[in-house]
């Protein structure tokens, strides 16, 4: 079968493996499509992130569904020809960090296509993928499979709203509105915020985010001064997701934030500089949020019953062969919010 | 009446003012003992902090104790010759953040000794002060004044150990062990932590948190090492009240907390650089906390009670016409904890 | 003007009042719908509730909007002919618990009519109102005068959301499908509940529960074992929101609650036998919710942007002459939702 | 070896039962005190307590400590000789809820001495005891081994402080002053509680309350007026821990509590009839508290580190023959706080 390896930075290659066998209670799934994330491109544009590095071929990939091809044994619940989505999240469950419901901080996680441990942890960009059941989500008719694979982000997204406390009565700031902004919003809109105002530098990202449940957006590249009115009377938002991982727009958060809101950090950026003052006299709470685990589960659910649509989020779907191609275009945010492979 | 006057940076004099008149419902109190406090020093050798500066004279000082010397119409529960100790909070219990219970982040404080608002809010280092007499809190027999002069700096490590949620069974790292440092191991002790370690760069601070409850105590500028020693695992402590102000204490703490720690935040320090990486993928919880309100009553309840026993962290008492003599000392950490002026 | 009173049990009429007098930060608003609710029930069938008895003729109702006849001086942001949802709720902002932010607990609460205090607070069902300016809530284009009325009961669903905590991924169980449990079904729909099952006694009830958004709908005293079977594995629900009132609805939701789940009971019933046992092995949280204050606002802004649509729930409108009818009817649920007068 | 069994009711037998074999990663400790709990005297005088009945012969007892005999293999840092506590909560670390932090809640739990499954659990007053290493937490030098016996129920009021949030500034009510009514008072005077208010109907317990820590004690069968008092003002106390399982005193509880107050209910009783309405209208939150898991560790910490003292609550120790003597003087609270064994 074939596979999307990544050797180093600007290396990346569709390469031959051999499938793995099945086991008891695995499920050997034809994927059918496989989204690249930000950190799929970091990989490859740079090979790695802060210490994480590249240090053998790696497949990528975490965000995939597909088609179940075969049952192993002890397997109830699915059937061949099934399609599902495969939630990425491998941990021990036995850890202390399981053993008290964290298991997104699991001290032996398998995140598919992670190069933190070494070896490396395989990724999901390949033809065929051998998946514990527990990691299998059935979808319901009618959600097609690129949807389902748009289950990861969106769980980060859903993570990250857990992550924020009730959004019942709260105005919303999202700062940085590529795909996991846009599926803050999505995910905060399901939960019930109140107001969403999103920020960003390009105003065809604005326009998607709009689009798909903003109240309003902001261009603070062309029109700093429409954010900063939100900072009289110490500020305004209850809640800030800041998916931008620039450091202006955590500056521009803090004082358009109201004593005491939260500022939900995602992404993995790297030093930024922050106004400790701001953080202690405006009580603000900052809160990183990392991955997630039971939310994919969530984020099945909420696709199956169109409680959310993830559709208008997807740019562009690309033949196996061109993943290159497909690697260059995700990373052009000016042309592209979240695209996907076909295999 | 005498006063200390702040004039600029470095230009602190002992003034003449005319004590204010008594209105119904306020307190006189005759003032015995005021503390210096970080900001005090602020404004004594920088003019401010941040943008906060002084453009006018303004009378230092908040932490402040005294003997009631007049009462006006309509106070009942307090007699002349009753000992109190008096809180500079003075919220305007009206706008939008006192309606929320937020009284510290009053859009119209009054807090002693402040030159965020022209005219500035003048404080408290004064011989006579008239009071509300919700901000007078009777001290119990036995209790020094000079113990009663700390319920302010006290009240601000309650809030910071209110602002970290409960500490049953939690680990706890207190990074800088001036005053406030040291008052927040006091607090947290009193509050269930079941392990304190303090850090600093100085043995004879480190030397005082231990005498007054930590349980370790590490020199982080020659024994960097043995707090680094805490991160195996991804991290030990639990909470950590970080009191330095000092960019590194936050790396260092962020390398020592667990997962999903919380990080609270004291002192007014300026622009620090963080490595967001570690708040995301750790999904710490980094809150400021500022000053406080209702603490201020559990302060001298707790000191009433002989809960806690603040008296170790008092220094030296200087007598009012020494007061120059008594902020150079203040400001000199290798000699003091805690400053005092008599009245 | 009229105004409809009561003078006991059984004994309402329709009476000719004064108007009251316009005062400053003040607004006239000739009220166009007046909702039924349950307590205006217990008043008209009971003459009270528990030890609240009608001591004195009072005028009725709390549910009400209109439309702006006169301004008081200095009210800036509202014209004549704005229509206007009215909140019944007026703390007093100045007690323990205005300055906590528990407004729905002031000591002095004057909510409309209330027969707690002596004299009771006389309440809206009258054909011209006086109320302040911050009670006036201003509807959009588009929305109905009695959709407007409905922010009322609605604000209490939200506020017993709001004491449920964050209902990201959450299964909810409602009991007791009349208004406020149809009320809550929407409120925790729009909040993200991850899945709502509806019980009641009633089909005809059950039905609407499900066309306003319910997943699933047991009746209780036809099929008690559909929800029983919920209990295995120590229980399948992680919040309720009981609005019967019922001895048995409690005791069927705990043995369906999950470990730790939260038991918010709305309405106001009497004294209830509950087996303490499962509430201390399951860890059950059972909380009372009680009115609403800033939630009134959220209700109004959330049928403003037709995130809910509450129209299902109006039954009939009746004109004031036939209030009597219209009490009747309200109280009988095999017939009627929600019933209101039309002034 | 010799053991305590529990045939049925009022038949309790030392037997001789054979020494289990030891595993690997197991420790033999000889158990050196067993104190009497609650649940121990409910099998003894009636079977058991509601649906849980004594269905086979099985050894009662879990509240134990012990001298090391024996080791497993592979067990490192615990030594023969040393004594240790042994925490009798043993849960699968496998079912969803120990996999969500909730070990107390374990689908699977092995608690000794519980005849809730079938096989009964049985319990630990043997002789000799095989236990895994996790549970058992070396005592300190100078810690008695009856001390170390009272891990366990002081656990119990941990967990149940744990429960009730932070107790910062808290004013505390406790209900029922046996052994875990006056180990709540310890364990909420070690985190923090402002004041304390101790209730029973018994004056000999109440002097115990005091002695141990309670600010004030009321006898509601004599001065019933004294607990009254506090309902002015919507109430005074912040948390209530009931631990009397009885009706009167909830329902005292809920006129003297807050509205938002917190009431913890501890033990194990049958039926019981509350006041729905002020539940909801002071919008109390009633929580269950069950057990405990990780507090054990805690609970040995802190009777370690001489931060709690709890051999003021010993009554007396028997030898094992006299165990049914034992037994009754347990049961009898006019007399005794907690009895031991002596093994």
């Amino acid at each position: 079968m074939k596979a999307v390896v990544i050797h180093a930075a600007k290396d990346l290659r569709i390469e031959e493996r051999e499938a793995e066998s099945l086991g008891p209670g695995q499920v050997e799934v034809a994927v059918g499509a496989g989204g690249i994330c930000g950190s799929d491109l970091h990989y490859y544009n740079h090979g790695g992130f802060g210490t994480v590095r590249v240090r053998e071929p790696m497949i990528l990939g975490h965000e995939v569904a597909g088609t179940v091809r075969a049952l192993g044994e002890g397997v109830v619940g699915l059937a061949i020809g099934d399609r599902v989505a495969v939630s990425p999240s491998r941990p021990c469950n036995a850890c202390e960090y399981c053993l008290k419901g964290q298991q997104n901080h699991c001290l032996n996680m398998r995140f598919y296509g992670s190069a933190m441990p070494m070896p490396h942890i395989q990724g999901a960009f390949s033809q065929h993928l051998v998946a514990e059941q527990w990691q299998c989500h059935k979808i319901a008719k009618g959600v097609s499979i690129e949807e389902a694979a748009m289950a990861e982000p969106f769980a980060v997204a859903l993570h990250a709203v857990a992550r924020s406390g009730a959004l019942t009565g709260k105005r919303v700031l999202v700062s940085g509105c590529g795909p996991i902004g846009a599926l803050a919003i999505i995910a905060a809109r399901a939960h019930g915020a109140r107001e969403i105002v999103a920020t960003d530098v390009m105003d065809a990202v604005l326009d998607k985010a709009l689009a798909i449940g903003a109240d309003r957006a902001i261009n603070v590249a062309s029109h700093p001064e429409a954010l900063s009115a939100y900072a009289a009377n110490k500020g305004y938002f209850d809640v800030q997701f800041e998916a931008s991982g620039n450091e202006r727009a955590v500056r521009f958060g803090l004082e358009a934030l109201k004593p005491r809101a939260t500022l939900v950090q995602l992404g993995l950026g790297g030093d930024v500089s922050i106004p400790q003052n701001m953080i202690v006299s405006k009580e603000i709470e900052m809160k990183g949020t990392f991955r997630f685990h039971e939310e994919f589960g969530l984020a099945v659910d909420l696709i199956n019953q169109r409680r959310v649509d993830l559709k208008p989020l997807l740019t562009a779907t690309f033949p196996l062969e061109d993943v290159v191609e497909a690697f260059k275009v995700a990373g052009d945010r000016s042309k592209s919010m979240k695209i996907h492979l076909a295999f």
